[in-house]
């Protein structure tokens, strides 16, 4: 059927798994989502240096990223050892009900059925092979098809071998889970247009995002995608909250800013302060540190090029000045502009993947919302806040709520906190889909669609409807 | 924007007042929802007699459908009386935690925003200026603008006019509600592609569908459609259940398929009958009560010439034999086909929209499950079996989940109970988004998405989530 005989292989295989592993137990895909975490750990520090070497991520930040790894997949076999995770509900019947009687109505929500997951370049295990939609797919009942990200294909092939050895040691069909390698542009779109697949959940580009949410929309029967885009995570600083502590503020800011190369979703690309005092000593703070920042490798050669012009274009922008540049290259940047400018130039809204920044200078409040008109939907939006600033802050907290999918409040956007209450994702472009999270626990329910039995005796009705 | 500029105007006061609309108490959405009822209510007899005057359909089902509406918007009213309409969650944070501490975050759902309905032709209340759309995206906190159907203009009038009363009542936005008319294809698809438009919800035809759903994907600013196209509703008729009653079954069959002129979403077009002891005398007593079924008048010329050339095409194709037709025109009509030649012509799998149905002879279980294959999704899915049914009914059942988004047992799928365990949705075609439900509590989902809000402080917490 595709020019890819690898995606058909994959792609029938997890078909014909999906009638048996979607009625396996969910104590059994527990035991699954479990033995995967194990294995992972077992791989010890040969995961750590493989990631290291094929992404430039420090050896820290690869133990730390599997940490989270191995915990996302444990939390969503906690989640279906509770009752919850399916959303049964049951509304009994009443066969005396005048004029009609009321039949018995029970639902749950089944698996849509295999899903296709592109890998991630910037999180090569929480959002690769076993991450956060593999692990919600797999916990769902969903086969998955994964199309690994070319910058790290061992650490995938380390992880995929690792799933593949639990499907086996638990006697689950080996179709559950396929690996794929290839270019996204041909072998990841033939694999979204693939009739077998119900599902797909991207995270990288909006280019990329966009075209294979054409694909799938065009498919005789257009299936969902999940596409975590592009988002620049816009910091409100209100007035009291320079004027209380610009230093500590700037130094916070500069470590979110510039963690990872600035490699995440959740950068903090923008942000919004207010003129007046503190904002000199923000500025001059945040600038110094930026300055002695030394550059990081960049996952890829690509992403280093992408960023470097994506960083000089912004500083070519007329009424934009450097406020500063680390060392060495790719060198991180801070750049200021104002919010009239800001208000004028669309390019400025734009993501620049990497560590640069542009804070924009506001008169007032007023000014503020304006320039929330402009904004594109965001991951996240954060705000920092005095004492004098709450009533400020309770208006603004509902525009950014039509923003972003996650507020933060005194803190910064990096560093994505897995667990129940979670949501990450956002309006578009932030995602092509923003009901629903890609982290935490919700995130199943992307992968999950209601089905309701209508008067069906117990012996038929799924286990968990019996009276 | 538009070139009609009574959508630039509704979209305009709806985009206004979403917010304050939004953040309104749940309970004052509730005295919303119930003023709502309550004027419909008070309509009495000027609305039942206005439905029957513009649309054909009975007095008395004018009045059932009018109580259905009420007991819907009810429905709604009392979700909102309860702590799980926007689905809160609480994870509390742990300072202590190491190495970093735990953020606290709390979640809860907020309305999309504007919601454009799509009133359907044959359900003039249920699923029209009032109807389950309108009742959860009120009760959801989301403005809505209904494009009224053409078929029934006073009857939308006289409905978006306590609407427009309740609203005023209770000292809510005007703009929380609009009634438009005009035509679909231009005036809708306008609506559709404004911008202050963030999700739409139709029921009517699959092209009219596709259509909206293609725009709603170009726009820049892309939206969630849940557009009810088409169905056929399937009913697999077991050998235990022929053999034991033929002629009970008959007798149902045929009174849910010339019910309401057939003019139902649910209506049984395929009937998927064992060859064997029975299934003679299920089929000459379904012919026998077709046959003795008087033409009903259809909605509208245009539905009615499209069932008659529908009704008629069907007739044409080899292989197929009439079994019986009613009196008058619009007639309602059974006919007869065996497997082979439904598996070999695809025309046979289409909708004809009225009393029509298809009776396909199956040789066998296998068979069953080949024709499964060819079927596309579908709001419902029946099965009737006899004792000796249950092993072949418990392997039938697994197939009917992945096509449809309800299974009745012993019964017929007109007639969709209204409540906390409903789905009226399903896979493609029958819906455009098969996570869904337009019918049931389960449907206020459609229009909420989650944020999340990471250490906040009490002040500046939604109500619902603060400590």
């Amino acid at each position: 059927m595709s020019e890819f005989p690898q995606v058909d292989t994959a792609v029938t295989a997890a078909v014909a798994a999906f009638g048996p592993y979607r009625e396996t137990d969910p104590l059994t895909r527990a035991a699954l989502l479990d033995a995967i975490a194990d294995g992972i750990d077992g791989l010890g520090e040969d995961l750590a240096a493989t990631v290291h070497r094929e992404t430039n991520l420090p050896l820290a930040r690869a133990r730390s990223e599997r940490d989270r790894t191995t915990n996302q997949l444990r939390m969503f076999a906690r989640l279906l050892e509770g009752p919850d995770w399916n959303r049964p509900r049951i509304a009994i019947g009443d066969p005396g009900r005048e004029p009609l009687p009321r039949p018995d109505l029970r639902l749950r929500h089944i698996p849509l059925g295999p899903v296709a997951v592109f890998g991630a370049s910037n999180f090569p295990l929480a959002f690769s092979a076993a991450g956060g939609d593999t692990a919600a797919a797999l916990a769902a009942g969903a086969p998955v098809v994964v199309k690994a990200h070319e910058a790290h294909p061992e650490t995938s092939r380390l992880v995929g071998g690792v799933i593949t050895e639990a499907l086996h040691a638990l006697g689950l069909p080996a179709g559950v889970f396929t690996l794929l390698f290839g270019p996204g542009r041909t072998l990841g779109q033939a694999l979204v247009a693939h009739p077998g697949i119900k599902a797909v959940a991207f995270t990288g580009s909006r280019a990329a995002g966009l075209a294979i949410a054409a694909t799938a929309a065009a498919r005789p029967v257009p299936i969902p995608v999940y596409a975590e885009m592009s988002s620049v995570n816009p910091v409100f600083l209100l007035p009291g909250a320079l004027a209380d502590a610009p230093e500590d503020l700037a130094r916070g800011f500069a470590a979110s800013a510039v963690l990872g190369s600035g490699q995440f979703c959740t950068n903090p690309g923008l942000v919004f302060a207010r003129n007046g005092s503190g904002l000199d000593e923000f500025v001059k703070t945040a600038a110094a540190a930026i300055s002695e920042t030394a550059a990081q490798p960049m996952l890829t050669d690509g992403i280093r090029a992408a960023y470097e012009a994506g960083r000089d274009r912004l500083g070519e922008i007329p009424g934009v000045e450097l406020l500063a540049r680390g060392t060495g290259e790719p060198a991180p940047a801070l750049y200021r502009v104002d919010a009239a400018t800001f208000l004028a130039e669309p390019a400025l809204r734009d993501e620049v993947f990497g560590a640069t920044s542009l804070i924009v200078t506001v008169e007032d409040e007023a000014e503020t919302h304006r320039l929330l008109d402009v904004l594109e939907g965001q991951l996240t939006a954060t705000i920092h806040t005095g004492q004098s600033d709450l009533d400020e802050a309770a208006r603004l907290i509902p525009r950014l709520e039509l923003l972003a999918g996650r507020i933060v409040h005194g803190g910064w956007p990096t560093g994505v906190e897995v667990g129940h209450a979670t949501v990450h994702g956002g309006p578009f472009p932030a995602t092509s889909d923003a009901r629903s999270t890609s982290v935490g626990t919700l995130a199943i329910d992307r992968f999950l669609r209601p089905v309701a039995y209508q008067d069906l005796p117990a012996d038929l009705l799924p286990k968990e409807l019996r009276p």
